[in-house]
């Protein structure tokens, strides 16, 4: 059996390394546009603001580990077509390979601004790690910055180049930072720490227009023009898939590809995995695209055993979500007051501002938990937090909690570990979870 | 209606505060044997390694606070007896003095270490904070010291102690630390950090008495004598009962009072809580006592408001802990494999060794995560972890996990945060999780 995969992220790798496991006898060929396969994109940013010292440091594996593994890479190689029906794609340089299973994992790519200039240079859209080390050269001698929408890694790209000494100018349509996944009293910390890292942010407001001879000079704005040599391009991820609907595979509201939980698509003996694929939101049934590594990876893992023969389920998603954001951590699971208000959900909140060890003990941190539960079933439906440690565990848990549906009153009375020095004695979940009983 | 708690510790102005939220025109009057309320125990052994600078930091609240809130406390007065026919307490100095209800927080003592010299001078049991304070001002010219027994208080005086530059000599029969609720692998880099703060450690020997004239010279061991200025006694922690006994109260296998749910013991109107009390394991059913000060804290609201007239159950247990421990932080859930196997009950184990943010991110460090299964139910029994952060919240998620019945099943495939600087790719504990699910 041969199985192609379409793209070198953490799908694609995640499903031809999951496809060999469920048929170690198969014939396991991955083809990617980029140089590099098994880097981690996502620290990236943390590169360019010098908190990591060299872009080595992010690759994962050689290529010869995965000539060893005996999956067979082909780098900076185009896939120009699929034919279902055949069995086939068409490789640039290569001609017509066939295949038996065919995973696509073709990513995404930031949306297009829509507004003139978008091709000029000195737009920097952060993403592949040799452009990357291209672009940390530029910033050197880069004195200010335009942020254009705070997606989560135009945020940390904020952070980073405040870092540099780059003048920076966060421009978002949104009215708070994040305003789709967390409330403005938790993003406030965040803003906070932005406005004494000197940004200049201009939220409720647009670009218009880039502008320049051959590259940047300024950006225009709705409320006026901002000069820079620089923009970070950081609208939503959407969906790389010109090669899927063009073999009419189906797409979804998103343009992402639909799947099933066993990550097959519409046509048969072709699954998709990671971003350019879309997944139902647990809590709404809406559909998602853009999710994390992990998700990614995960699905790329069940899409490799689907197509290796095995047995593995993807189910709906949780979406706990985490990141640095200014001098804080940020972090919470499904959505926020705004998107539950828009899909016209019922519910209501509780909120608690707690601390991570005994309060007098070395290195303690504030945290800020809010959960968001539907009052009939008195499940959550979201939380967010912010603080100065353990947000991702905190949200793994709240995401677990979401997606079994454990209820806000067990949740109430959990128990939790107090020790001084790596714990309170009042866990802060516990008590947004007694606030948010007192609504009910 | 007249509220009165015996002991102000944790449970004792837990419950305090408790009943007058439950029944705020009720007379609550708290005594306690000791000169302060509302200080921090736990934060002892870490001003004592001068990780924390005064002890004064410890206090929580002052007495105008208390006396501002309408809480009543004789301090340094000491109930020698309950009348529950008449519902009258003896107290010394203020004669006989009648409840509508008593709550029990009378505590714990640490274990008689049963040989010759228990009662020398230079044995420190850590418990009280004067005494404390005084105890410090001996460690400055202590030059030796023996620690017997490996429970929590004394381990993390075993790593103050090092701090302190004082020698340190461990006797415990057990053949690892923590023997009953971890596993020898996972308390191995414990065990190897005090090593290299050069601890003198003798597993599996025990003291058979203390020596000295008047204060302590040395200790004799089953292998041998000891020289030591100083011993800190960490034998269990066995519950303060003597006035309960006498009062007809009916205590439990571990010498713990018999509670409900709303911790009514066997006399009507007489509530206990904290460590006085004994509180079923959730997995095994057998009968807890000595557990953490956020347990007390926790049963003490529970007393307080069922005799305030209030509605609050307390549940089996399912006992997240944690702590830190030589250079690492350890935790779990429940007991490890020594336990279970004593138990009789059945298990399979997974684990998994990962990291707590990306590979690359300063500040990652080593985890640790072990689960144990029921192998029918596919249900956690107990899990253990050893690692640089995040322990503590792990600890709390697996706790509900096991309370709630959450499968190995549905672990193995959780969702996680991935973010360089706050998380790896990898949840342990899922994959921990995925490993034990192959032992199936």
């Amino acid at each position: 059996m041969k199985v192609v995969v379409i793209g070198g992220g953490a799908a694609g790798l995640g499903a031809a390394g999951a496809a060999q496991g469920a048929s170690p006898d198969a014939e396991i060929v991955v083809y990617t546009e980029f140089e590099d396969v098994a880097y981690s994109p996502c620290g990236i940013p943390f590169v360019h603001g010098k908190d990591i010292d060299s872009f080595d440091r992010l690759f994962l594996a050689t290529k010869e580990q995965y000539v060893q593994s005996g999956i067979d890479v082909h780098y900076e190689t185009t896939v120009e077509a699929i034919d279902p029906t055949a069995k086939t794609i068409t490789v640039a340089g290569e001609g017509v390979v066939s295949y038996d299973k065919l995973i696509i994992a073709t990513g995404w790519l930031y949306g297009d601004p829509g507004v003139p200039g978008s091709d000029l240079g000195g737009l920097y859209r952060v993403k592949d790690i040799r452009r990357a080390m291209e672009w940390d050269k530029v910033l050197d001698s880069t004195k200010s910055a335009v942020i254009v929408e705070s997606g989560f890694i135009a945020m940390e790209m904020t952070t980073a180049l405040r870092h540099r000494d780059i003048d920076v100018t966060l421009v978002d349509p949104g009215a708070w930072p994040m305003s789709d996944v967390a409330d403005p009293e938790i993003v406030e910390p965040v803003r906070k720490s932005w406005e004494d890292l000197g940004v200049d942010m201009q939220w409720g407001n647009k670009v218009t227009a880039f502008r320049g001879a051959d590259t940047l000079t300024h950006v225009e704005t709705d409320q006026g023009d901002v000069q820079a040599d620089l923009a970070i391009i950081g609208t939503h991820k959407v969906p790389n898939n010109p090669l899927a609907k063009a073999a009419g595979i189906k797409l979804g509201s998103t343009g992402g590809i639909i799947v099933n939980a066993r990550m097959e698509t519409s046509i048969v003996d072709i699954y998709a995995a990671g971003d350019c694929a879309e997944i139902p939101h647990g809590v709404s049934n809406v559909p998602l695209q853009g999710l994390s590594g992990s998700h990614a990876y995960a699905q790329g893992k069940t899409a490799g055993v689907s197509a290796g023969g095995g047995d593995r389920e993807y189910r709906p998603v949780y979406v706990p979500w985490g990141m640095l954001a200014g001098e804080w951590m940020l972090g919470g699971v499904s959505f926020g007051e705004t998107t539950a208000t828009a899909l016209g959900l019922n519910f209501v909140t509780g909120i608690a501002n707690g601390i991570t060890r005994a309060r007098y003990y070395p290195g303690v941190k504030p945290i800020t938990v809010k959960l968001l539960a539907d009052p009939e079933s008195r499940r959550l439906i979201g939380a967010q937090m912010v603080g100065g440690e353990g947000i991702k565990e905190r949200a793994d848990f709240l995401s677990m909690m979401t997606r079994t549906g454990i209820t806000v009153d067990e949740i109430a009375n959990m128990e939790n570990v107090y020790s001084p020095a790596i714990g309170a004695l009042n866990e802060p979940i516990a008590v947004a979870a007694q606030n948010l009983l007192k609504e009910l």
